[in-house]
């Protein structure tokens, strides 16, 4: 398969989470929280599926689209692995993580510390996505939406 | 419609046009120009469909992921404008551009030198596809798959 086509895919796949995941969201309290804010493509779906919900996004540098930039105080720069986890305590009702490379040996890093960050962040009952394993004894794994590629995304409730 | 939404459209979108587009360019001699590199995916699905084939790519600066990157005689770095100018001549069977940015302005203005470049890069029958408008007296618009939005991709014939 061409990377043209996974990439159609995986984008299709965490549409297709995002919006399964937002009509749950929209009745658990808390922020949203984007881990990876990229050119903002997500957060902007995001808003629109949760409308007036606060969502703070994360990058290491602002990279976004100018229609998809949030508001400076929702807005957080720097390792993500560090800024994130001053957010520690927040009580998100969802934390999305789009911050996969393509390169097996960095998201194998990211795998070690992202899953532990997402559930100190997370209320109990709060929903964490990401595109790279979630693999955590307080994340308890979801089945994603029966368009989604095994393997692809990993969608998780915090117990 | 949600960015994340609209570029899901436009990615399906390319990976339709282009798979029809290269059942044709597969019988038209000439290389392929991929005006754009960016990560690589659309250059990765081209050598897929089109095994064999010379394909130059050409960006300002390389941010191809490291599977999708050119062999060196074939990667063209610096302003395309400039550098595939000095390509004109070539005979390409096909010109791919994905070099809009999402901005109104900027797209306006590669609107205005991309047609007369394509047009010259390419041979008689050769195929232009692109995400911007590709108005020119030796490009005539062909009829883009049904999966494909109106206006959201260009694909034209070098008469």
């Amino acid at each position: 398969m061409s990377r043209l086509e996974s990439f159609i895919r995986r984008m299709t796949a965490q549409r297709d989470i995002l919006d399964q995941v937002c009509a749950e969201v929209a009745k658990i309290e808390g922020p949203v929280l984007e881990l990876g804010l990229g050119n903002g493509r997500t957060y902007h779906h995001l808003r629109e599926r949760l409308p007036g919900r606060r969502i703070v996004a994360f990058d290491r540098a602002l990279a976004a689209h100018s229609s998809s930039i949030p508001e400076a105080e929702n807005l957080v720069l720097g390792e993500i692995r560090e800024t994130a986890g001053r957010f520690i305590g927040i009580d998100a009702a969802l934390v999305h993580a789009d911050i996969g490379t393509g390169y097996q040996d960095r998201d194998a890093v990211t795998a070690t510390w992202l899953p532990e960050l997402a559930a100190r962040l997370l209320r109990v009952g709060g929903i964490a996505v990401s595109g790279t394993p979630l693999d955590h004894p307080l994340l308890q794994r979801l089945v994603p939406p029966p368009s989604v590629p095994a393997d692809r995304y990993f969608i998780c409730r915090r117990v």
